[in-house]
């Protein structure tokens, strides 16, 4: 797999055309792209332009339809919850974590859930929104399963990320985590490389720790059984239990609060039926905003600034990395793999968008 | 180290009688009893009767006093924040809850931080408060310091439990853990059996994975470096980065909330600066009550129910062990190790109370 390095605003540029001549309005294909182009700044890949082809595809099959309706089914003063058949992830996610910043402004708090959709990119996009309204951000999905409960040997819960996005200077809190070990991204990437994986990452088909890639991803794929263990690895030993409970939990946030599919039932083809839960929490219900931010400031300096493990020579807190990814990629380009830009030209050929008018390779 | 089992109910008159001859009332010492006595029952001997002498002795030296304020700093209808020091934490703790669930009641939502208490017992005890309510409880609390950040070799942040209740049938979701790896008990009874520990659990001096109980608890109690890794084990490759995110989580919701002192902070002796933070919902506020009722329980059973891995006879959803163990407990008696007989038996000397009259052994 070779990579090359595509300027990001040409890069942006493109996707916005494409969603365009999808059907979708300005707006709606800046907000898709926006939150496509920042996991590729963030350096997060797998949820950056990689994904452009399922969109399409599911476009083109017509499980994602513009204008689909995003209709309120249970709807209180802090709290909301909608289906979303058809919908584009990321439109229908950020008109719910905006409903729930607009509810957190009046009352403090604010939460939505949303049924019936597709995948919405990071889930650290919408907390950033939040704190950019200097509000606390929480957002959960769930996802078609791929972990495995402790002592189990079939996915029943997804990769179930829980983000969590706090202000603080000089760099936001922002933790956006798979509960998990890894995700299947990591998967795919030892596969291409032909190596081992590490011990506690994913269970074989009789729920066995297994080092072999491509047959755990075979069998994750054909439904045999198998897949990644929780966070916490193969025993509750190693805490495997505790990673499978916070999955439980974002299964009760996402699917069990909005009347939602199970990961468990969710299918891997056609309608995803993914459920989303946003919460903005103004912080200042708990005090002077000021001296909470300070506060959440002062501890993850002190962090930073702890004494390192032999061999390493930072502490980071969480954001900080994504942003150093963010500012050098602004600067030299969005390393895009080889596969990758063959599925954007082609996509750009069925919608009569030529790839060559917006990069020079 | 032997064990002799204890009728649960003379062990919870045995402590209601200590706390009452401490100058707590009837109903505290009933509610301080209550907390501890669940954690027993539930098989999580750390947080049981054997911190009869910790609080004790915090009573005697003074750290913990009787009818300690719990004064409100800061007050919405959905949150509070109140400043307690010198407070017995389970007291205050319950206190909180009640408040959050009322304000649930309310509003749908009720938020409730305490800075400045002391050790609350298991947070999971007030999680349950809300569950009892038909409500979902969160409750977390920071602790003095041993988790080691990622890439570091200093304890910084607590073992920082997050505590999660859901209503369900048959059983609750019932989550209570450490985002730690695991917690200090589980170290101290390596020790006695002189054991090497797990790969992953703890780093020594030098921020590196150690396998020395002893070398490790030494350190932590002089405050030499070292501590337990976050729930993820030692390095980012296995998750690491992911628990000590959750940590910080526990942190921003406890102490820089509340405004009290982070667990880099609290001290190991006298005054403990502890900061907890409840949450109740009214899961009402996503529908109908019933059927979200219905969902998690339908969640849970396809999980007991989904296929084992080979060598296991069972999966659990989180609370199922506890019930267990408090059905048999109940029946055959608390087992109390005898360090901590011996601290029952003088405790009761100094205070006037006759073990014996409680107990036959």
């Amino acid at each position: 797999m070779t990579y090359i390095n595509l300027n990001s605003k040409n890069l942006r540029k493109f996707c916005e055309d494409i969603f365009i001549k999808s059907g979708y309005s300005k707006e709606e294909s800046f907000d898709i792209t926006d939150v496509l182009l920042t996991a590729d700044l963030y350096g997060i890949e797998s949820h950056g332009v990689q994904r452009l082809i399922r969109y399409y595809n599911a476009m083109k099959d017509g499980y994602i339809v513009p204008n689909a309706k995003c209709e309120a089914v249970f709807q209180t003063p802090i709290s909301a919850v909608f289906d979303a058949p058809r919908s584009m992830g990321q439109i229908v996610a950020k008109k719910g974590m905006n409903l729930a910043i607009d509810m957190a402004k009046k009352q403090g708090i604010g939460a939505v859930c949303i049924k019936n959709s597709n995948h919405y990119g990071i889930a650290g996009y919408y907390t950033k929104m939040a704190a950019d309204e200097d509000m606390l951000g929480i957002c959960m999905t769930n996802t078609e399963a791929i972990m495995i409960p402790t002592n189990g040997k079939k996915a029943m819960l997804g990769t179930s990320p829980i983000a969590v996005c706090m202000p603080a200077d000089p760099v936001n809190f922002w933790f956006d985590a798979a509960t998990t070990v890894i995700t299947r991204g990591k998967l795919e990437v030892y596969r291409k490389k032909g190596l081992p994986l590490p011990h506690g990452w994913v269970a074989d088909e009789n729920g066995q720790d297994c080092d072999d890639a491509e047959r755990v991803l075979k069998n994750i794929i054909r439904k045999l059984g198998g897949g990644i263990f929780p966070l916490g690895g193969f025993s509750e030993i190693t805490g495997s239990h505790k990673g499978y409970g916070l999955g439980i939990i974002v299964e009760l946030f996402t699917s069990v609060f909005a009347g939602g599919t199970n990961s468990a039932h969710v299918s891997n083809s056609g309608n995803a039926d993914t459920s989303f839960s946003f919460w903005a929490i103004d912080y200042g219900i708990f005090g002077n905003k000021k001296e909470i931010k300070t506060r959440m400031s002062t501890l993850l300096q002190e962090l930073r600034d702890s004494p390192k493990a032999n061999g390493c020579d930072r502490i980071y807190t969480h954001g900080e990395k994504e942003l150093i990814s963010a500012t050098q990629k602004i600067k030299d380009g969005i390393p895009v793999n080889n596969k990758t830009l063959e599925e954007m030209k082609m996509i750009g050929d069925e919608l009569g968008i030529s790839f060559n008018d917006y990069f020079t390779l």
